[in-house]
């Protein structure tokens, strides 16, 4: 399977691809696009869609994932950041690609093993399970691709099932699913 | 001048395309693209992006104005609300025309001539100046049309000049820029 991850920003939006197995991963390749902070945003957001566009095409990606957001500074960069991410999904559903989402907390905990894991832990991690000389760099392209490996290690988590532990709603569940059923329908 | 307006949202979209000579507007066409809330965001930004970019290729349109947005209910709204804003811009700049941007505020002050007007004031005000037997609907469609007149009056106040009174800081750049060049550079 091969990964596409973005990292979205509005003036730097770091990418990176891997070819993954669910266990041994390879660095298909990572970097990103840099936009002058000058620029206008119309301006700005043109550059990701079409750089975007290009590389997914390019890279033969069999899906697209992206950091899912719920928090920003404030308004004001929330709404920034918004356009980015926006044109960024675009440029993947447009190239006929499934779109994955994940939470800054899910990347971490799949990368790292740890959610509040820092930005070094994080390179340092990509480094290692991509077998790289050094840490990939800029850090947006490490954040792309610790996105990428993301995807592939919860794609082969669902693939062996076990392997993730089940919530606590899902024990629960699981624990009245398995009564015999008389005692199932016991008030 | 043909201007094509938009009022972005993730959930409905409206556009309203009107032309204008600066004083007498006539409406070209307006309404709103419709997406289902139970469809992920990608989906939809898909529909404003495909729809907003034919609608703005068989309008003919000049320009392209869109509400510049500073403040919304939360960050959370704040994210989504520019996902839709960032495709509906992307559309305009690929079709290849200029963005113009202008505050709710300037919208408000330029249409209804009060900077804090209700969404009706703005609907009658639209129905007045387009000349039409009923308030545009849906709302949205409404808002498209307020941001596109806005831009026209705008244009045609920047082209007669003086109609625009000038800020604080023109008057004062004003006086100095008119005094004698001696005086200018004197201590």
């Amino acid at each position: 399977m091969r990964v596409f991850g973005i990292d979205p920003g509005s003036t730097r939006t770091g990418y990176g691809c891997v070819d993954t197995d669910g266990t041994r991963h390879r660095l298909v390749t990572c970097g990103a696009l840099s936009m002058s902070s000058k620029a206008v945003l119309a301006s700005r957001l043109q550059t990701i869609y079409v750089g975007l566009s290009r590389l997914i095409r390019e890279s033969g990606a069999d899906c697209v994932v992206v950091e899912n957001l719920f928090h920003a500074r404030n308004v004001r960069s929330a709404l920034v950041l918004g356009h980015a991410r926006g044109v960024a999904v675009l440029a993947a559903v447009e190239a006929g690609l499934p779109v994955v989402e994940y939470t800054p907390a899910e990347i971490k905990q799949a990368v790292v093993g740890y959610g509040r894991a820092e930005k070094t832990q994080i390179q340092q991690m990509v480094k290692l399970l991509l077998g790289l000389a050094t840490a990939p760099s800029p850090h947006d392209a490490a954040d792309a691709l610790a996105v990428a490996l993301c995807h592939a290690h919860s794609a082969r988590a669902a693939a062996i099932g076990a392997a993730v532990p089940p919530t606590r709603r899902e024990r629960s569940w699981r624990a009245v699913r398995d009564l015999p059923a008389a005692r199932r329908s016991a008030p």
